[in-house]
């Protein structure tokens, strides 16, 4: 039987002036930056959910795509996943990510889900034998099935927060077992439509003793990869807990987990909650709690999540600048949360949508290299702040101090320019 | 010389069918409602900015007002004192605030603008005198003039930190000299126009170590009214270090405040970082940090804080359900940071606008208090997590528990309805 | 067998002061207001695939109610018109509207589709007879299945025009023998994901001559009810022709329907456009093309369309002022194009929710005909352009006239107060 | 006396691999493409107000610039004028704009104000003498004064129509007299702050007539210029007029002015009133209104009007190729309707931040250039729609007709892949 991509050829990178639309013209996965090749500072990964499980509805209309492995068996299910690995291979994609509802057909019970979960893990981790291709992260899907609609952890029927206990306990297991680079928490259902319905403080204990327990498993299975949560402010529900960067940072302080977790940032995410990207990540790295990243974008005009593959170079490069200083990736990588539109049914537009955002973020993360190599910016960056090195006993001080030595100098400031626009020009030398 | 309010009548309640605009028709301070009189519940507050000191301007216009105050003399600003107090006694509002910059003219060097605030406080004592007019808050203007355009305690420019915290030692003198209940700080400027240049590890530490050396200066002349934060996304900046209540509380446990400080909500802040008044409220109240409400409304169609005073019950309603819920205002109030539209010239708008304001947050008071005392609503809230009575060990237990007892009782989660619109329903039987 | 809304009484009005859930407290159907009847006012409209063809399903999750009547037979299509109707007669709604695809399966052919629809139409017809319940309007799906996710009208693909042509003459037929009193066309693809394969000219011009042959048909059938567009400004699609009531206008202009064609105004497109509702009702009446209404509300958090339940009485009143200022409906009328929530599963939800809608509609609609009635409101809005009366003759001179008599006359206009906050306060006394 | 911009130098072109911060990289004013100089193709123009009268002032804080020319006399408006046109020089700035009040101290009386225009447009005119600077468009500032607060045109008080066409013929007459290219109108005020006091339906008409009367007098006196409406949606207002492109379409219709009157279409606007730039562009063109454009961005998460200096190539690539497509500029130009920030204190600010954008576009309307002459987007494009060339008869038919037609043929569209990701990697291939 034919391969849903046969007489599509694996892509290999050809230079910026090809015309071929199946090369790529930026990434080259050998080429060293910065010491280390590009496959390996962008760690890229093709979610398991957009790629192959989404049918291409939206609220209004409902399925678009027909994918020979669409279905409800098993079999199905390891013919998609047979098919992902052919794309990954196409794709020189050296990581894949998943929710245990993208990679087996939902069952009738827990335990079938969980015998259905094991059977595919086995059949995915054949797939990777003999292959470089690994998973970044494996998750739960705690919020499609109607039993998740009033949340999972946070459910204020105790039988959810059990039902979830179980299911993350066994795709903790899975991931481990694949050795994932990270376990992610997206609490899609974690929050509320209604405030009238909804005890805040509750809900906010469930969920920290929920991610307690998910912290002390991994340790008592010696997963050694990173917990992630991913923030979202909104959407599907009114307001979710875990809202953007500072709120999740908030929380982890709470339940004393500041440590053990670290931050899965998307750009659309960021959007929704009134943040660029960039200061998402650089808020996040400030904190230490920088993890890895979904490189989607979002269309400004929309208030939703549109998911859409990345195109705009200048903005990655602003991105992969704040992980390159951070240190880049170390479990992290750059998933693809991104989806082809609807109206894109073709099993070419799934290769190629990911041939240009990955050409993008090459391009992106090759300019941020070269802007932090160059240094200037940091340079002008720590010219701004150098009055400080001389009196950081200010910091140590006290107000009535203060106030005594600032009327005694005459202390009367005097502004000097922000240089925003020739800032921005030399960010623009780099593209 | 006339007064600027003269020939405005002293507002009296006179009832819900009242047809005199110059009267109350819900708010009648002596009545007693949970125990306590309305006046005690709103404890309402007129902000000097927005009533006494704003000409009216907006970005592609200037000044609208004439108000026979303005100029930059202490004469004129002691005038400014003078129709404030005379609007107080006609609106029996028992509260007023301040920033440093409203009451006194700028001088030409901080020992000047010190000196002013000194003469003017004074000023303003006397007035008090022999009243029952308080001081709710007072605060410093760290952001109107050039000096803080880059920030106040996160500026790059240690002497801008210097002139800071002389200005905020002399501005919590004042307020406690002036038996204020409370002390902000909003930091306008506390943000970035572009993370280009700016260091967001270092400014956070330098706005944490501020805060701190506020709490002991409190401490430190025995002040004992409450230091509140007021939370705000962003504008004038681009992005504001105290976003909303979730990222204030974070940053406050990361500098060991979260028991000191509490916060100060507003409706159109919590607006623009995309949330609900009451959610606010009802997450502060959560985390054990609500303080104090600004009490106006923003356009929803606007995307920038317009200031509006406050017109919509049920929205009120929703809101002081939650300061009740959270046993109401300790040494908090309702301040209305709410300016008349700048085609609203005459005294009498300033006058009406806030008589408006009063009567709705009574009716909102009442309605919540009446929803409140019922206790159906927090009674069905209460049994939708009844659930969880039987089970509290769970949140002690772990994952591999967990699982197994999952596995065990075949746990099959029944969903149950939300019933958000009949609460709605429930919710608008109380106005 | 039992009906699904067994048990559920009849709802009657009881009056403001009732404790029973399931009782108007402010429909009073006979009460007569400004002359009519509520009923005959408000034209209340229950929408079938809200109501009944919804499976409670969001872009992150599946279906979560569980009607007897889902499924794709013609027996269950019309058991779901038996439930249908006795949700009419419990809540005494005069209208309801559909699309073709709420009422009838999706069809293998066109030919079954409109053979489908016949039938269906038949039986609804028979439950129409002996009662009161009337067709508000019916309407075309022209958005769900995947033949229409590049547009309906204005497709690249001809054949999709074809297609759309033919279902809307079955449904303007259909329409027509319901005795329906409107025929509605909502463009939810008519729009673009992306201008990079779009021909906005072309496409324009197809939804232009689409339109044309809609009037056209109309008037051959002898169809006396009103065709109405109903504005929405995105989503599905990233940008929809139909914007907001000006650019329909506009559109309307250009193909000379302006007379032919009116506008189904809603609440929550208004908001997804920019604008407040009552801006868009004011708008319509003001151009001569306000036709109907879907009351519903969004969430003013959320960007997009929640479809809510109407719960704000205040705002109502606004808008259900604009619809009375301009003399009512005439074919149009009051449609919920709500939805319960997702997590609101049961039988009682659907009703109460429709209950609670309809009252607030009720006392919104009582106190805008006081306000109109009283009159001072638009006293005041009189008075505020008074001094035009002596002057109309400016409208009809030229610049160079205007030019010399504003220097003759040495013209000085001095601003008068457009005091906002008293006509609030005014607007609040009618609630 | 020195000059303001003394010590930097003319700015030349260097090509992309300069260092030299005051050089260009991709302007290269002589350099052809499709057939004109990017200097015939970009019409660069400075804008009078943002760059030599803004104070730096926000709603939060007052000035922060402190120019030399800044101040009330007509001395210190030469002044302005002659650093202005040194800039221009410096920059190759082709093009300047303006409005009344940037380029004049207001006066006591109309006619002070109009005799010291008459004087500073002398004085611009010997200013341009022996240069190739030229006046892209006048226009007048009926918004900033506090007379104008409730609308210039659309004023309730017949008055302010009467000073505002006073001016507006002041206006015109000097930017005749500068051999201006355009003239436009901006109607900052021309909207409401609330619909409660506001007549929309008068307002229209009188600002339909104001239109109709700038048209004549346009023709009376020979102006050949275009006439130019700016829409926005809100902002100062709470809603203006000339909302969004096809709002102002449809007024233009109405009054019988869509052949008269073109549109100047800013990027920021466009953002507010929710659309891409590109899509204001292309719908301008599809309906034969583009006039000319106002290249700034606007902050995608800042819900007010910042005016940036643009950055982005890729967007500006979108924009540009609207308007190659559309044939270019004739009488318009690319307007800078953009300011420094408000912390960008310095004369080198200034001018960079114009070199850099004048860099930004050169890059993308180069891109878009190459885009359009290679014509593989055009070819997508025109391929998708190529099935209507063989049945163009159906726009011409009825829907009877095309509903047997659809029957007969059995009609049963199959959908086909729009292609958006290979289209936005084929776009990124030019940049």
């Amino acid at each position: 039987m034919a391969g849903y991509f046969d007489g599509i050829p694996a892509i290999r990178y050809e230079g910026p002036e090809t015309d071929n639309e199946y090369a790529f013209r930026h990434y080259n996965p050998d080429e060293v930056v910065m010491g280390k090749t590009l496959r390996d500072h962008l760690r890229f990964s093709v979610a398991w959910w957009h790629s192959f499980a989404w049918p291409g509805g939206d609220p209004f209309g409902g399925q678009t795509f027909e994918r020979p492995w669409f279905g409800d068996t098993m079999e199905l299910a390891k013919l998609k996943a047979d098919e992902a690995f052919d794309m990954f291979r196409i794709l020189q994609a050296p990581f894949f990510c998943w929710h245990d509802a993208d990679i087996r057909p939902e069952g009738e019970t827990l335990a079938e889900n969980l015998s259905r979960l094991d059977e595919i893990i086995d059949h995915i981790g054949q797939r990777m034998e003999g292959t470089d291709i690994q998973c970044l992260w494996g998750t739960a899907n705690l919020f499609s099935h109607r039993r998740f609609m009033a949340g999972a952890a946070t459910n204020p029927d105790p039988e959810v927060f059990l039902f979830s206990a179980a299911t993350v306990k066994a795709c903790l297991d899975a991931t481990h077992k694949l050795k994932g680079a990270n376990y992610v928490l997206w609490g899609g259902r974690e929050g509320y439509e209604t405030l009238l319905n909804t005890d805040l403080k509750r809900e906010r204990q469930q969920a920290g003793r929920f991610l307690s327990m998910v912290v002390d498993y991994k340790h008592k299975i010696g997963f050694e990869g990173t917990i992630l949560i991913e923030p979202k402010p909104q959407e599907p529900t009114k307001h979710q807990y875990d809202y953007d960067v500072a709120t999740v940072y908030g929380f982890l302080k709470d339940f004393g987990l500041e440590n053990e977790v670290k931050l899965n940032v998307e750009q659309g995410h960021a959007i929704l909650a009134g943040h660029s990207f960039e200061h998402e990540l650089a808020l996040a790295a400030s904190l230490g709690v920088l993890g890895s990243i979904d490189m989607n974008k979002n269309d400004y005009q929309s208030g939703w999540d549109t998911d859409q593959f990345p195109t705009n170079v200048p903005e990655m490069m602003l991105a992969y600048y704040e992980v390159l200083k951070a240190g880049g990736f170390t479990t992290g990588g750059t998933n693809f949360d991104a989806k082809v539109r609807r109206q894109s049914l073709d099993p070419e537009d799934l290769i190629l949508a990911h041939v240009g955002a990955m050409d993008c973020c090459a391009a992106g993360l090759k300019a941020a290299a070269k802007m932090l190599e160059d240094g200037k910016l940091e340079q002008a960056r720590n010219e701004r702040y150098a009055g400080w090195d001389q009196v950081q006993d200010l910091l140590g001080s006290d107000l009535a101090t203060l106030h005594e030595r600032a009327l005694r100098d005459s202390v009367n400031p005097e502004p000097r320019s922000g240089r925003q626009e020739r800032l921005e020009n030399l960010v623009n030398r780099y593209l």
